[in-house]
C-alpha cells in the first residue's frame, strides 16, 4: 500500500536568478494554488562574471550555500513536485558545469539550465497565470543578467526574446564607479537601446493592448510610487523624475528614495536605465506590475489541471470553493442581474459583454465575506477581494469588483465609486442591478422570480416593475425593495418599485 | 429515495419579542454556524397591552403582516429546523391565543410561549455559546416587556429569573409624555429598583466574575461609546454621564446622541433607566456586550453536535476547518510553543495555563490569513480574527490573541502589543515564543526538531541553544533564526541563538 504523503500536494520551484536565488513553495488546494513559503537570498551571481565569462570561485561559492538552505526544505517535497532552472549567468558562465555538478549533490535533484526563450516563454506563463491577461500583452522582465520582452494572448507567448542586458550586469559596467552620474545613467541607456533595437520594430509593428513589468525593478519603481502617493502605472515621465531625484545623491550608496528597500538600493538604477531605455525604444505608454512571473510559469507548468483556457473561471471557482459560497446562490445573483441587464441595455448604452463579466465576478464573490462574520460581510468581502490576486482580472476591473462587492447591500460606500472617472456612471448602474439582484434572490431558491421589468426613465431614475400578485405574495421581498428605494435616495438614486 | 433538500443545513429562528421581531437565518458548515439571513422588524407589541393586558388589534395586525414577511422565507427551510418563540407580551397577553392561533396560520408552524424561567435559561445558553463563557458570569437582557437576569458558568444557568420590567412597557409607563426630564429618569429607576430588590442580595451573594448585557440597550450604548471615542465597557459612571447628556435635549422626540440610532431613540432612556437601576442594585462594576442571546440559544439547542463542552476547541477547530489551515502544523507550532514556554514558566513567572491558552488559539490561527495571501498573510489573520467572534475567548483574550497572531513574523507591530496595561510584558514574551516555534517548525514536518533549550538571561533577553550538529545541518532554520534576532532587536528585545 502507497502511503499518502502530507506533502504530496506540495510544490517547490526554485530559481537560480542572476541576481537572487528564489524558492517559492506552493501548496494545491481548494481549487487553487497557494503559497506557503517563500524564500529569497541576494546571491547576486552575476557579478561573479568575468569578462571571459568565467564564472569565479566566490560567486559560485555564494551560491552554494544558498542552495544548502534550500536543500533542508525540499527534503520533504515529492521529487516530482520539484523543478529548478537556472537562467541568464549559468547561461554564460563557461564553467556552468562546475557550479551545476555541485549544486545538484546539494539539493539532490536535476537543475535544468534554461534557454533565454524558453525562459522568455515560462515567464509569459507565469505572467498570464497571475495577472490580467487579457487580449494582447507585452511582458517585460528585467533580470540580474538578462531581460525578457515577450508579446503574447492568453496562455501563448507568440513572440519573445531574452536581451543580454540585466540590473547586476549593467551596474557592474555602467555603474562601476558608484557614481550617480548622467553620464552613467546615459551611457547605460545607450548601450540598453542598442540591445534592444535590432527588435523594436518588429515588437511596435506586432502591438499590444497592455504593458506587464515583471520584475524587482518595476516592483520598486511601484513602492516608491506609493510611498509619494502617485498612482501606481509606471510612464516614461515618472522614471524620468525618478531618475532624476536619484542623481540628486550623487552616489549608490548614498542613494535613499522613499519607499526604496535596502536590498533593491544597489541595483536600482542599472535597472531603472534598462527600463527607461525599454520605455523609448518600444514606445510604452504605461505599464502595471505582473502577479507572478518565471517561478509561477514553472510551477503552473507542473499542475496540469490548471492549465484551463479561462483563467477567469478558474479564478471565480477557486474563491467560491475557498469560502465555501453558496454556488447555486451566486449563478441565482448572476442570473437576475443579466436579465435587469439585457432590459438596460438599450437605454443606457453601455458595452454588455464588459457589464456582464463585472457582475459575473461581483456576483461569484459577493458573499464570501460571509465567513469572516455576517455583520458588514460585504466589507469583508471586499477586504479579501482588495488583499487577494485575481487572475485574468485587470487592476482596474478588480477595484470595480471590489466596489460592487463592497456596495451591494446596506449603505453605499461613495468612496469606492468616486475612483473610476468616467466609468463612474456604469459602475452606479451595476452596483444598483447587483443590489436589486442580491434582494430578488433572498429566498435563496429558484422558482420564486416573477417578470421582472426594468426601465431607466430618465438619468438616476429606475423603474422595477413585477406582477402585483407577486407583490402581494411576497411581502418581504416587497418591503425589502422597499427599504432598497431609501439606500439608493441616500446615495442620490431613484428606484421606483412599481406594480404591473 | 428521499430527496436531499439544498436547505437542510438551514436553520430559522424566529422571536416574537415585545419590542421587535426577529427571525435569524443560518447554516450550519465547515464546523460551525454561520448566519446568512437576519430580518428585524420594530414590531413593538408591548405598547399595545392595555392595563388589562388586553393586546390592542392594531398591535396584533402589526404583528401579523410582519410575521407574513417571515413567513414568505420559512416556506423553504425543513420545519424540523424551525423553531419560534414568543416572550413577555404574549405571556402577559390575555387575548393572547387569538394572536397565536392567526399567526401560527400565517407561519404555517407552531409558536411557543416560552415562561420567563425558559427565556432565561435560553438567553444564558446563547451568551454561553457566542461569547466568552469563562467562570461564572452574570447575564443580562433588557426585552421590550420583560428583563431577564441569570447567572450561571459553562452552559449552565444555576439562578435565574425574568423580571416583569421593559424598554417599551418602561417608555409608555414613565416617559409617555415624551419628556425627558430628571422626574420621569427618576421614577423609571426607582421603579425598576423595585422590581429587583427581591433578588439583589441573591444575586450578590453567588457573585459573578464577569457581567455580560444582551440587548438593544446595552448594544446601543457601546455604540454611544465608540462615536465618542470611549471605550467600550459599561460602568456605572458612564451611564450616568449619557443619562445627563440626554436629559439635556428635554425631549425623546428631540434626542439626538452621537451614534444612536433612529430606530433606537424611541426606547433608548426607558431601556437606559432600567439598566442604571441594574448596575446599582446588583453593583455591577463593569459590563460586555454578548455576541447572541435568546436566538442564538434557541439556535444552539437545535444543534445537537454544537452542544460540545468544551467552547474554545470548538471555536478553533472551526476556525481552521473554514480556513483550510494545516491542522498538523498548527499542531506542531503549538508543541513547540509548549516546550519553550514550559522552560521559562520557572525564571519568568506567569500564569502558565492562560498563557498556554493564548498560544494555543494562536497557533490555530495564525495561518488563517493564507487563504487570502501569502503577502502579509499575518495581518490578514488579524483582520478576520478581529471581525469575527470568537466564542469561549474574553474580549481581552480575543485582543491579546489578534496581537500575537499579527505579530508572528516580520516587522513586529507595537501598536498592537501596547494596549495590554501590565500584561504586556507577558504578551511580548509570548510572541516571541509563537514566532521562534513558528520558524522551528518551517518545514512542515514533525521530526526535525532537536533538543531545544531556552533562558532568559536579563530582562529583554532570550537565549536559545540548539545543538551544534543540528544548526549545521539546518542552515535555512539557523539563517530563519539569525534574521529573526534582528526583527527581534528592532522591536527593542534581544535574542540571541547559541550552540550547544
Amino acid at each position: 500500500m502507497v502511503q499518502k504523503s502530507p506533502h504530496e500536494n506540495v510544490y517547490a520551484v526554485i530559481d537560480l536568478g542572476s541576481n537572487s536565488f528564489h524558492m517559492l513553495i506552493a501548496k494545491h488546494m481548494a481549487g487553487g494554488v497557494h503559497t506557503i513559503g517563500r524564500v529569497k537570498r541576494k546571491v547576486r551571481l552575476a557579478a561573479g562574471l568575468d569578462e571571459q565569462n568565467l564564472l569565479s570561485e566566490e560567486a559560485m561559492q555564494r551560491g552554494w550555500e544558498c542552495l544548502s538552505l534550500f536543500a533542508e526544505r525540499l527534503q520533504d517535497i515529492p521529487a516530482g513536485n520539484i523543478r529548478i532552472v537556472a537562467t541568464a549567468t549559468l547561461r554564460l558562465a563557461t564553467n556552468a558545469n562546475v557550479f551545476k555538478l555541485r549544486a545538484e549533490e546539494i539539493l539532490g535533484h536535476p537543475i535544468s539550465i534554461i534557454s533565454g526563450e524558453e525562459e522568455a516563454r515560462s515567464i509569459y506563463k507565469g505572467v498570464a497565470h497571475t495577472s490580467a491577461c487579457q487580449g494582447r500583452q507585452l511582458v517585460v522582465d528585467i533580470g540580474g543578467a538578462s531581460t525578457e520582452i515577450v508579446i503574447g494572448q492568453g496562455f501563448e507567448a507568440h513572440l519573445y526574446h531574452s536581451l543580454n542586458m540585466g540590473c547586476v550586469t549593467y551596474l557592474e559596467r555602467y555603474f562601476s564607479d558608484g557614481a550617480l552620474s548622467e553620464a552613467n545613467f546615459a551611457a547605460a541607456t545607450a548601450a540598453a537601446h542598442s540591445v534592444v533595437a535590432p527588435f523594436a520594430t518588429q515588437y511596435k509593428t506586432a502591438g499590444w493592448e497592455l504593458a506587464i513589468g515583471a520584475s524587482g525593478t518595476v516592483q520598486a519603481i511601484q513602492e516608491i510610487f506609493a510611498a509619494l502617493g502617485l498612482d501606481e502605472l509606471l510612464t516614461l515621465d515618472k522614471l524620468q523624475a525618478i531618475r532624476k531625484q536619484a542623481i540628486q545623491f550623487k552616489s549608490i550608496e548614498q542613494l535613499e528614495l522613499p519607499g526604496l528597500s535596502e536590498e533593491r538600493r544597489l541595483v536600482f538604477v542599472s535597472g531603472l536605465a534598462i527600463l527607461i531605455a525599454l520605455f523609448e525604444a518600444l514606445q510604452i505608454e504605461r505599464m502595471g506590475l505582473a502577479g507572478g512571473a518565471l517561478r509561477e510559469g514553472v510551477l503552473y507548468s507542473m499542475i496540469d489541471q490548471l492549465n484551463q483556457a479561462d483563467i477567469r473561471k478558474r479564478t471565480l471557482d477557486g474563491f467560491m470553493s475557498r469560502y465555501h459560497v453558496d454556488t447555486s446562490q451566486a449563478a441565482r445573483v448572476f442570473e437576475i442581474c443579466k436579465i435587469l441587464l439585457k432590459q438596460l441595455e438599450a437605454p443606457m448604452q453601455f458595452d454588455f459583454q464588459n457589464a456582464c463579466d463585472l457582475l459575473s465576478a461581483a456576483a461569484s464573490m459577493h458573499e464570501i465575506g460571509l465567513v469572516v462574520d455576517y455583520k458588514s460581510y460585504h466589507q469583508h468581502s471586499a477586504y479579501i477581494l482588495k488583499h487577494t490576486g485575481m487572475p485574468g482580472y485587470s487592476r482596474v476591473q478588480k477595484q470595480m469588483v471590489v466596489a460592487l462587492v463592497g456596495n451591494h447591500r446596506l449603505d453605499v460606500e461613495e468612496s469606492l465609486l468616486s475612483q473610476f472617472g468616467n466609468h463612474q456612471g456604469l459602475i452606479e448602474l451595476l452596483v444598483r442591478i447587483l443590489r436589486v439582484a442580491v434582494i430578488l434572490s433572498m429566498r435563496r431558491q429558484d422558482d420564486v422570480l416573477p417578470d421582472l421589468y426594468i426601465t431607466a426613465t430618465e438619468p438616476e431614475t429606475l423603474t422595477l416593475t413585477l406582477p402585483g400578485d407577486w407583490l402581494h405574495e411576497h411581502p418581504l421581498m416587497r418591503s425589502e425593495l422597499e427599504s432598497e428605494a431609501g439606500y439608493q435616495e441616500k446615495a442620490g438614486w431613484i428606484l421606483k418599485i412599481e406594480r404591473d
